[in-house]
């Protein structure tokens, strides 16, 4: 343990979980807020299958809670609540605040960054982008199948001590981290992958290998990466040229891997439209890009969310 | 009987047993051309299961080849094969044509008129449409569920002679049929059907009903109406005001209606994503429509039919 933060878990499903039960197995002083799996996490802790090596933590290791009243108040919150949850931020978040507190959000898509400048100022928020494969395969229990890197970055840009020292703390925690100079770069980068294999996943019911194992899926997900690329460059963000053929070859080793979004269609859970769709869509498209295949991709998935069984 | 024409049905899946099951029933002079289904029907005839009410018709009652070098010169060509197969269509129509036959194509979506034009002359050609819902359940067995009224008209456009004795024949038959002026009005009106219905029931293999069953999915029927609403106007076709609507109020009696590209997917099919979505997206294209919405349709279908099991 490297320092005596207080930190928060907002939300702990299989992110808030999995990164939070690193953190609290390292000594760190760690709070969740959790929901579904309260009891049996508060009774028997977490139970972390990782492909580094399986963990638990004991209930003595950590605290956990399902009022957010009763959560200490924080150094560190870090925020890994579902977006389709967003509109909870504010009374999940409020009562861990004190003065100089960091508030970094994990969650995915657009817009959570700043949701959370909007409730708290933009001088606290930090986001990051976690690539990892975790599920919850039971009730405190989570598979951590690959990766893991989280990276950083101030909301307001540049490089920070905060920033900096926050990393130190996930790398002690055998949570590998760095620190972004962009983050708004990091995240349209991170969206060339989500939009296309999320978006596909949940509207084909569709694992990624099936998505591009054949030419016609490839040049789906090409339109849609030069979609994004497009929303980027409208907004004064310029993607890494050859994106489109590197994401689709990076994601052929990952096997017949269902997305979160397809994940929530198939167990008939919100799907993270609005952030991962729908918030890039308005921005590129307020900036002036057209995306047209993101257009019919987002229209579509807010219709498989609402007819999904 | 009407008439003494020689009639010849070139592939007879659902549309063409139906329709020439109902020809031969009624005496007329009949011909079929047919592969998978030939030993049954050849043997059996045709069994015809209609909300009309049933009938079958005997063996002696037509003549059924699979070769179309066996088949008679015809006055009247009636295809009715899958587009998926219009490479075919010089070799099986080619020996059933003499001087004065007339060719009338019931075939789905848009390009199929073009093609038996430049294979055989544009004056040999008429086009129908075919509003019905018909399936092949069995071998020489057709189930008849709804409707079954053709609107056919000249390829060159305009009334003539020749397109009201087919009707008349169509009509002696029991099967309702009424003449178009403008076949290419008549085409588009139906594509506002079946690009949204056909193609969204593809794509995400899902009926009618649950296409139309929230708003959202009511949304993105009604985006795709628009586009072939514009595709329509770019060729100088003005489709009827609140079309979108009136489509969706007519879908809903229907019910759980699987589309005949729905049902191709399900049993592993080639799907006739060409005829039905990339030549209206084509044809609207090159006159200036944008249809973006199609467009990403278009690509996810082909996505579909090539990545389906």
């Amino acid at each position: 343990m490297l320092d005596t933060l207080t930190i928060c878990i907002i939300g702990a499903g299989a992110l808030g979980g999995y990164y939070g039960a690193r953190l609290a197995h390292r000594g760190n002083n760690v709070h969740f807020l959790l929901r579904s799996d309260f009891n049996t996490v508060r009774q028997n802790g977490w139970n972390i299958k990782s492909c580094d090596g399986d963990f638990t933590v004991a209930p003595q290791q950590f605290s956990a809670t399902d009022d957010p009243k009763k959560l200490p108040k924080a150094d560190l919150v870090l925020v890994t609540l579902k977006t389709t949850s967003n509109d909870q931020l504010e009374s999940l978040v409020a009562p861990t605040i004190k003065p100089g507190a960091a508030i970094l959000t994990l969650q995915n898509g657009l817009g959570n960054e700043e949701r959370l400048a909007a409730l708290f100022g933009a001088d606290r928020v930090l986001g990051g982008i976690a690539f990892t494969c975790i599920n919850r395969i039971g009730s405190g229990t989570i598979h951590h199948m690959a990766e893991g890197l989280i990276r950083i970055g101030e909301f307001n840009g540049g490089a920070s001590p905060r920033a900096s020292r926050i990393a130190e703390i996930f790398n002690d925690a055998r949570i590998k981290c760095t620190v972004l100079d962009d983050l708004r770069k990091g995240r349209w980068e991170k969206l060339s992958w989500n939009i296309p294999f999320n978006g596909l996943g949940a509207v084909l019911d569709w694992t990624t290998d099936r998505v591009i194992g054949t030419k016609q899926g490839e040049a789906v997900v090409t339109a849609l990466i030069e979609d994004v690329i497009a929303g980027a460059a409208a907004l004064g963000v310029t993607l890494p040229e050859g994106l489109a053929a590197r994401q689709i070859e990076k994601t052929r080793p990952m096997g017949p891997y269902l997305s979160s979004m397809q994940v929530d269609r198939r167990e008939g859970r919100e799907m993270e439209v609005e952030a991962i769709l729908g918030e890039p869509l308005r921005q590129g498209m307020a900036a002036g890009a057209a995306m047209p295949h993101l257009r019919m991709l987002y229209a579509l998935a807010k219709a498989v969310d609402a007819g999904k069984k």
